[in-house]
């Protein structure tokens, strides 16, 4: 037995509260060295005379990669009170417990040897918004999706569309282009938007604030927001902003005022200064979003700067009603800070919602006390390598999906905000090489993937672009030059995503193969009630696909609404880049 | 190279700020696998075109368990920020890159491949009062330490020690007989008191509040704990108190509300009550300590409830200048609740410390925004079953103590709250089956180990007693009857913890050996600038020891002040239950 690959602690996503009355505990054991586990467990107090009267359940393989086999269980603790340890008998049928207090041959008679999870408290539950989980979120660029007030254009605004993005050129984009186009939202099917910056700025991206508390003036005013809130709202979409609160812009008043005043400024501890004069050129001297000296960094210790940034979360919310915020940079803020912002935020609005930019393992920002989500570039990655980019293979990808499912409790992976792409990367149609077979298996995995999917503006019509600025074109409108197969395509994915409930969140999500040579891959979405099983050949030759979980089943797949009836074999034949999506009836 | 087990994530243990500009990593692998590790990092932001400028720099091996090596490294980020990854090298000179998206041949180009400690911020630095490592502990029964004004004695108070302690019966211990000895204590060298509780309440021990804002009249008035506090910080010791949060006592007046108004009672909402009548009998219809009837657990998440409670650990800290509060049954109150308490604790008294009883696991309470310490059980355990049982060998002990070592950030480590015993287990000498060698080698050990070493009254002059309540006896004064050889001892351990910088918290702790034949162990603890070894022979046999690393070295033994000249061979004859602590000079 490999004792050295046996893993569990009582933190993060080993064991957690998954609601009010049960509790999920995962064990990590080597690849293929054990055959079972039984949780050993029972209420801590839970004695005749001095022996501990513990239970034994089996635990359930949740999946696996080429190096660790994954074990999951959920228990209901009666009085809300757990003491577990693991009895693991591996392939030669030698039995060990393993314990807080390391390995033993049999259960240890002293309980305090168990691992613990001492009391379920429903306000320690990581626990987001209700309704973010259904939630398919739409992200808009708002300088680039729509000019619908020419009044607003800023000087020297370029014809929409009439050349490429440059990182200063405009093109007028505004809210009034937003409310215009909100009806080709809903019929797409979205239910959130996330915008990039809103707020005064300098740049076409606005994430250099000038002015927290005002929206900037290219895309309407207060009023004109308002409506586009409350139309959102009408249409069942919510509304997320993105809240720059690591850095501010150059233009920022109290970062003008320590230029203009240095050592005698008021706000000279709104940053984190290195010396006088301070100088917002070259290399900075001071901290700043890496080293861009026209992103000087927020002190956000500083009681009048938090002040100032929880007044601007609560604003937005109580002023116009918004349902969530989206935070920049966030894993370079303080955790004191975001501990504070979310109650701030929860209490002007309890179901708003709160997602974090971070691009790596975001565990600390994750227990139930700080956001509700982050943006999981890990799915990304992973995603865009297989599908996109073909780099690498189904085993590969199968391993690291597995790998990022077990990596937090389900609680958070059900909120994971996937996207394929967003301002800050090349757009997935010029990633995939401009293959849209690819970029429609790329939206089958995203849309049945666990998690709240993303779809970034005119991604949904084919719209293409490389890196910043390429990314940032303004969204083509006329129908001609929309690709409107692959719109139909996100939109039957959307649908089926809101009405077959093993294909969203509620169902649970399993490899059932990865098969290197002909590049396919199996998975299962399953209820209690409902069982999906998708095939997907993300390969240019047609393969011969055998999944044994069909056999001798009929099945009905969402896509053709073809009925077939498996032999015991369960053969499927997949068309180059082909895939199915076969409900278990 | 055994990947499964090479282990690092970047939380807790495996990656924090060891101070405002230090960050350290730990790396575990299993033991014996990898020859070397080199940390590779640098500046997210450091790029020489497209090229990240990373570094390296060695590892070093902190310690060793049968199953697993731990390397460390401290770097300090110029801009504290840091992605970093691991290059392993085998013994068979094979080398990986480990990074947060697995394993590479050689460092990948993409830096978004690399572990990721996005910014050392000072306000999440886990951070403990600074007195707090440099305090030698005592904890006090009151009832049982000394009874200094008789005119408070409870109605059948029995003769100070006339028999031996029931779970009912009283003796009158007080405040004014804690005065009456503090000479007592500031002789033994002792720098902080733990009280258990002293708030009203029905039983002896006090665990069953009735009321929190009053003293038990038994132990005197609010005066005469104000002049005990001034008292002790005349002497440099510091004051806690025990806060008992998760339960209240059947007789806390909200609880008699409950019982008398049923579901009419305005307190309802106070406990977790299953269902009416409420019956406080037998086996509770409600929420209990245990299953304690006449100890309801307190419902902290009603914003009543948290109001009271947090009033309360403001008013004693407001009113009477104590230093710290001790958390009772810590892991059974909400997070949540502990988060907004340290938060009144710090902002009444930021010098004031929070202690929290856990008795397993407890890093979700140690990341720096709930407690600063729990009571390290887990090092309890390991020196009982080593020391005081003899049941454990030296190498299992070893490897106990290193890994709870590696549990927890350093920071944590050294204001780790090391008990012997307690009000709630056997005293030490009776653990020990009287051998008072045992436990001479028990305060060596606890004295110069990393945390803050804590006296249960009475321990340091040899008494006696079996678990609750053989435990609580009266403190002894007749001097003949202490043990003044032992109390001598005890004081001359702490006199060398409080004068040479190594002995204490300044110094680091590294075993150098554990033999199980011969029953001995060696340890180091260290700064740059002073070197100590101790040498204990836990047996009953006289032991010979090599101990290399004193090889041609000179020394002095710390307890004899004779002074070795060691050879090449640096053998050592020990004694039965002898023991050494060389100075290398």
């Amino acid at each position: 037995m490999f004792i050295e690959a046996i893993n569990h602690r009582a933190v993060n996503q080993y064991v957690y509260a998954r609601d009010k009355e049960t509790v999920e505990i995962l064990l990590e054991t080597k690849k293929d060295d054990i055959e079972s586990v039984e949780l050993i467990f029972a209420d801590p107090y839970d004695f005749k005379g001095d022996k501990w009267q513990y239970n034994t359940i089996d635990m359930t393989k949740s999946g696996s990669t080429k190096r660790i086999d994954y074990w999951k269980i959920s228990v209901k603790p009666e009085f809300r009170r757990l003491r577990y340890g693991f009895r693991l008998t591996d392939t030669e049928k030698t039995q060990v417990v393993f314990t807080e207090r390391g390995f033993y041959d049999t259960p240890p008679a002293d309980i305090g040897n168990f691992f613990c999870f001492p009391y379920l408290h429903e306000l320690d539950i990581f626990q987001a918004p209700d309704w973010v989980k259904d939630t398919v979120w739409y992200q808009i660029f708002p300088e680039r999706f729509a000019n619908g007030d020419a009044s607003l254009n800023p000087d020297g605004t370029l014809p929409w569309g009439s050349t490429d993005p440059t990182p200063t050129n405009f093109f007028g984009g505004d809210f009034q282009g937003v409310i215009n186009h909100l009806d080709y939202l809903q019929e797409l099917g979205i239910t959130g938007i996330y915008f990039t910056p809103i707020f005064k700025a300098h740049s076409n991206h606005k994430y250099d604030t000038i002015d927290y508390f005002e929206i900037d003036p290219q895309f309407g005013d207060k009023e004109t927001f308002k409506e586009l809130v409350r139309e959102c709202h009408k249409r069942g979409i919510k509304v997320m902003l993105d809240a720059v609160f690591n850095h501010s812009g150059y233009y920022f008043e109290p970062f003008q005022d320590v230029l203009n005043n240095q050592e005698e400024s008021r706000y000279k501890e709104w940053f984190h200064l290195w010396e006088f004069p301070v100088k917002a050129e070259g290399h900075p001297n001071y901290d700043a979003f890496g080293f861009v000296a026209s992103m000087p960094k927020l002190n956000t210790s500083n009681p009048e700067v938090k002040k100032y940034l929880l007044d601007v979360a609560r604003y937005w919310i109580e002023e116009f009603d918004i349902d969530g915020w989206r935070l920049d940079v966030a894993n370079e803020v303080d955790h004191a800070f975001w501990r504070d912002f979310r109650n701030v935020v929860k209490t002007a609005k309890p179901g708003a919602y709160i997602l974090g930019e971070i691009w790596h393992d975001s565990m600390p920002w994750l227990q139930g006390d700080q956001f509700d989500a982050v943006m999981n570039y890990p799915f990304t990655n992973s995603a865009v390598d297989f599908f996109a980019k073909q780099e690498i293979t189904a085993e590969d990808f199968a391993d690291n999906l597995t790998g990022i499912l077990h990596m937090y409790p389900a609680n958070v992976n059900e909120v994971a905000f996937n996207l394929l792409d967003s301002h800050d990367t090349p757009r997935i149609l010029t990633v995939a090489n401009d293959n849209k077979q690819l970029v429609k298996l790329l939206y089958l995995f995203q849309l049945s993937f666990t998690g709240t999917p993303c779809i970034y503006y005119g991604d949904e019509i084919g719209m293409t672009g490389g890196g910043d600025p390429g990314c940032r074109a303004c969204m083509i409108w006329a129908n001609e030059k929309q690709d409107q197969r692959l719109f139909s395509f996100v939109q039957k994915l959307i649908q089926l995503r809101k009405t077959i409930p093993a294909f969203g969140n509620k169902g649970t999500f399993r490899f059932l193969a990865a098969d290197n040579e002909s590049n396919t891959i199996v998975y299962e979405k399953a209820t209690v009630d409902e069982k999906l099983i998708f095939v997907i050949n993300n390969s240019k030759n047609k393969s011969k696909v055998t999944v044994k979980e069909l056999a001798n089943q009929t099945a009905e797949d969402l896509f053709t609404d073809e009925t077939f009836t498996f032999t015991e074999e369960a053969a499927i034949s997949v068309e180059p880049y082909g895939y199915f999506c076969f409900k278990i009836s």
